[in-house]
């Protein structure tokens, strides 16, 4: 439900050409469609400015095509994250303008080019190689969503001439993202040479006492540059979906 | 060093009336002082964009004091977090016009009032009254660092219609900093009702399996609402922060 | 041995058609047969109330097949948990009359409706889709052992109005069952909402720092509403327990 | 706000002695009431059942003594749990008529006795002596819940003839609550014996590996017994508030 | 080397039939051989008693069969550890006389019966069936020792009717080796009704909380039943190891 | 109860001078008694062959007097662990002839010496001089129980010449519990030196990364050398218990 | 670019043929290549002393083919670490010259000797078999950076008189890496027996509560022996690297 | 014993003035003393190249005088890490010529300079203030073993400009020390910057999700800087130990 459709509403309301018990229920009952095993909250895109977008680990193919089917349907654009390749397949085959971002794990189903969000660039900076699935992850999400994305990989700790080799791309960043495995140390370097925010993304890249990321989540959560944030382990989507938080508000 | 004094030296530079080399120097050089100790990091006010915090935890009453005389003298604002009751004392005893907020642990040495952040407000919310030390070290930071500052206390999630009460005051805010130990519920719930950036703290409130707020933060690094971000354990300060990092990209 | 079977025995015994001592080995040797590798418990049903329940996971499908052969010539009424694919369809293959449930993967063996539990219901809410399998665990186990069952399936806290939706359901429920993943905070809420027991299942629904289940379980054993109980990570079999120790008190 | 108080108010709406927006208004604000640090939740008898229970810990005396005598004013009992000895000479000193159980940690207000709940009774069981004051935080709870309470302490796996000497008393309860530190092994032997709900509380006594509780905590969520739940660490008021969610389903 | 060629080359050393030199030379050359890739310890028999056990994970079909081979030859007899199917295979299709036990993953090429340990006997007690790789680890790896082992399985401790009425085996035993997963309650109750050496053996089995044994392992640490030992998570073999060095002390 | 008077009680029966419902009356409450908060085993010396040993933590001065008093009276001999300064003064206070060992943290009253174990000796080897609390309460322990004990100090694996100089002392023990922290290898060491049973205790000495004896732990349960068993941390008594159960066998 | 190329730049510069503009250009740009998904850093011999190493884990066959090309044709020197069969196949497929070791999962290209490392031997030693692949590491890797290498395998600590008799060989090393899984003892035993620097890596090898080398690494961090330092678990190369970086400051 | 001593026994030898069987028991006899609860290793220092150092956490006072005097009357230098004020004002009362390092907790007692090590010199980096306590640790320790050093404190990642001002003393470094706490980034910087050996030592510096220093230890344990090696939290004493084997190898 858009906001078009739910001015309609309210306008009838407001017209006396419903009533307020109608509307109460349609607005109760709008929000979400029951497909039996999954309640569609078509109306979280008027609650928090971006729309549906599915988790797909633990679903089944089957599950991800009713799912973005009715999705598509309801409001055009469509992102699923965590897509396995049998869950691409399915997508590719049975639902319409599906691409598949391999490496991202990614399927997006769009059916118009989002709202640009005028406030920006969103730089995404990657440590190594090992961390571009996370990273695109977080670039792809953060297009889907409408924001102007810049990347910068490859540039972690032990070699910082290739970091500050780019200072100016960093400087005239709205929001950065920055994507670390092992020991994580880039956000905090990243966090002490600019003043706007930036938030780290711990990847389970690393072996042995790397725990599959905790020790780059640590390392990050005791940054010492001051304001730095965190989200989940491999959570690229995560950090997107923040740094649109921050620069929608702008709009 | 604050930008008149850095304007000026690029302007002796620009006249002739330095040379390079000196101004390489004076650069080089000015951006901290060195106290045997502790390297001042005058500079970093240019950098990112708000004045020298001091950590007090680790630091003894005689070094903080130090610290700050230094400090005081050099930009006039000084904010020290983790301040314990010695070190409030000596700082009370030896360094003019330190404030000192107990609950908080912070002092504050300040000779005029911050530039003022345009954009806001900001709103600081706790799920309990014993997670108040670090509301409140997240609400003063961000006064001192200069923004119009919201505060909304016990609206933990076992009784959510304290919240719900309250929902005008979450919708016209800014940036939200949500604060909660024990199971850290609250800014998950937060996040789905607002679209704005959502910061949160775990605290250490809690007992047996809290683990000193592992549970809280366990709990917010995994919400289910996309772009919540997180900082350290009982980190008021950080939050406040990165919510600074956020406001003043609009100034 | 059911009740009818034990009280022919004592009859026996106070009519002096058998000595104290025939009767005390029957008691002592029936509780149990020896299969070798397996002490099948048929005096449990005597014991605590509902009828023995195989635990799958780590028995060959072999071993699985005799024990459940056994137990349903002795009491017609046979639960299997965790059974996966190559059990399931050796089961389906060797003893008659098994149905297996693949999402929740139990295999059920019944000649017979169960003693209905006259209280109730019992409700069970699951947060996302991705906690279906552990709830159906949940919900077709109660259902075995008697009790009447409803659901209600993905409202998780980042779009509560969903559960809000449904508060009728809720207040009408005897006894909940709160299954939730991630960061495991709609226990709390629900805890808050109702004053009938509520017994909380964490799942290993998530990634990174959910560290397969961990963060939902602290999340839980530190819930800020009073009285909410756990159980292990995914085990629906064993809220489902519970809530019918909880129901079946009233027969 | 207790019902009466609640009835009249409804009473005065049918009767067209009040406004709807007025009704609204009264039940939106009487909830709680606003202390500048703390919400008080007077409506959660309403919701769930029991008066207002204050968590003493991280609270200063002064807060304590405002909360409580608040409360007192408001509804007549109170309890507070994890008081320590400054907290509570603060209460006796200010508050009438405030008991304290220095074994347990808990302060109790109280002008009357409770509503009698009529099921039970409630068994608390307790592993070794170090144990009691759990084992007493949960008896003394329930008590003050109005539950009937029976204790069979000192009952250890390691000696379990004097638990066997005391199944009577087990098998007439109506709820058991079991506490354990160390192995907490306990609520498995006694989940195997009854059939009626059990409920494991781990204590943090113990030392080396058992990590201040978690010993016992893994050892209650893995119990072999079927619908064996768990609360955190120590608590034995959260057991008590579990114990009389499902006493009182039957009043 | 065994006794008899030790006593052989001491013989020598003491009819002169051979210098000090030389004696010492072959004792400290002969203790193993250099395979390249191992150092086998046919000395080790001579040390603490029992022949050389080669730990099969890690190493592939083909080092184990050149391992297994040389240490036939020089000993006779042979126990390998965690051998995997296809290890399993090469063993018996490149060494002579190997017996394979497929559960408890044991390879053993034996040419003589053991000396047999006159004491005993050593039991074996597990809780569920998943229990019995483990439990047939321990039990076979003592008979390839020469003990005399007896077998208890399936007594856990939900239903503990099982283990009392076996208490007559339980107190003929010289020594108990008590396996048991999920909560590892059994080896408490064990060593509170017997006064011979029990050493409990934590197994991987269960789920969710029980973190692949680490649950068990806890449980059985912090036993409050005084003496009992612990060996590694389904370390049956240690167990072995360590029963043997208590029963053959009487040789 | 002691053997004697527990034969009386059998031999009162058997010429009918008591009956068999008396009888068992007697034993059923004869093996504890009920001090309101604790249950005394007095039993437990007919059971597992040593006396009552009380666990000193946690427990207030009075209560330790009032039971070490009551057991006192009953069998002579008590023993209790970790009992810190203020109970040792109560205690030498209110009972007489109690022994305080400070280092050892034991309070040792006995009005007889213990039945020697006529086997032995048991050997007690300590890593370094921190570890000797634990020695020292391991060695204690078992003397008290009737062991003939020798110690072995300072001989941790940085410098093995100290431990191969006493490699007589090792042979001719017939039990050894190795005490050590840090790093924990020593049981390993010994284990390949010897065949007789090795008892590993951890003990929290250390700092950081052995997170309060966590590492010694682990790396004893671990170790290469095959049948050495583990007991708690910082666990000297759980250690001379078990010696003790390996000793009496051949009494 | 090597020594002999910066050189060249360098005197172009000093001979006026370059201006500092464009030396500086080319120092800059000169470090790495951008290939689009990593930074190739030529530069790093310059800076830390020996050529390219290639983190193999989590890149695909296609990228390393790429990355390994363009290194050689660069440096003529390559090493690949962490190499799947599947990368090896291609890598032997599309790069010339490249030798795989399958135990080490090493691919090493190299069209020269390394300049050799005058002083050394580095010696390798490890506790078991299992532990060959990460010596192998180690050990290669040293090999291709130039270090003369001798190898000590199978001396683990629970057959000490394994080790000693190599005591000449550990005697005459200029540093030692000590490769150790299971309890990680070896090299506080290595490093009470020597003063030259030792390197400890502890392996993944063992199972249960080695929890993947945790155990072995905290041996390890928590040895005695004074100056004992630790690499990541299974982490052949660091200390290879580790050793490099202490011979290779004699030449 | 020193070496001066060593030689005088052994020439005693070579001319016959003692037997071998005497030169052996001396020898065997005298690397330690046995003091009752500790066994001094004069010997060490023939073996591993430095004094005698004592590890003072853990003995008491009084046991630490007694310790401290016989190794100053042995070999005239020692050095006690971890002292206590308690020790520290023991140690200056009971011992001539004790210096004590309150910051480092070190005392130092020296009759002469120690054997000046010719290469060199070590640097000591320390990223923040707080972290000063083991920095002076290592450094401390590294001058009483004969080294010479030189100091870099406060040059943490948040503000890299500090650092790379001050590359010169960096690069002119024969080994580096750096201590770190929080997110522990400094040591892979440096690694990148520099081809010496470069020793990481994680602080407990920080608080929440640093717990204690894991974070700052994990952090280091997987730096991507090549050959970066780490000792335990808070070991500076270590560190410095490690460095001194590196330098003394060029003596």
């Amino acid at each position: 439900m858009d906001r078009v459709r739910l001015a309609e509403l309210l306008r009838a309301l407001a017209r006396g050409e419903t009533t307020i018990e109608d509307a109460l229920d349609r607005l109760r009952t709008l929000p979400y469609e029951d497909l039996g095993f999954a309640r569609l909250d078509h109306h979280r895109e008027l609650r928090n400015g971006f729309g549906e977008v599915v988790f797909g680990a633990g679903k089944s193919p089957d599950e991800l095509v009713a799912i973005v089917r009715r999705l598509a349907d309801a409001s055009g654009r469509v992102l699923v994250t965590r897509v396995d390749a049998d869950a691409a397949a399915a997508l590719a085959r049975d639902v319409p303008d599906v691409i598949y971002h391999a490496r991202a794990r990614l399927a997006v189903r769009s059916d118009r080019a989002p709202a640009a969000i005028a406030t920006g660039p969103l730089l995404v900076v990657a440590a190594g190689t090992a961390d571009l699935p996370v990273a695109e992850e977080a670039a792809l999400t953060a297009e889907f969503l409408g924001a102007r994305v810049e990347r910068l990989f490859d540039v972690g700790v032990a070699g910082l001439h290739r970091l500050f080799a780019e200072q100016a791309q960093l400087q005239k960043a709205a929001v950065i993202v920055v994507v670390a495995g092992m020991e994580g140390a880039l956000p905090s370097v990243v966090g002490g040479l600019v003043s706007v925010p930036v938030i780290a993304v711990p990847t389970s890249v690393g072996y042995g006492a790397s725990f599959g990321g905790i020790a780059a989540l640590l390392s990050m959560m005791n940054s010492c540059a001051a304001g730095v944030v965190v989200v989940n382990i491999d959570n690229g989507f995560g950090a997107a979906a923040a740094a649109v938080r921050i620069l929608q508000r702008d709009v």
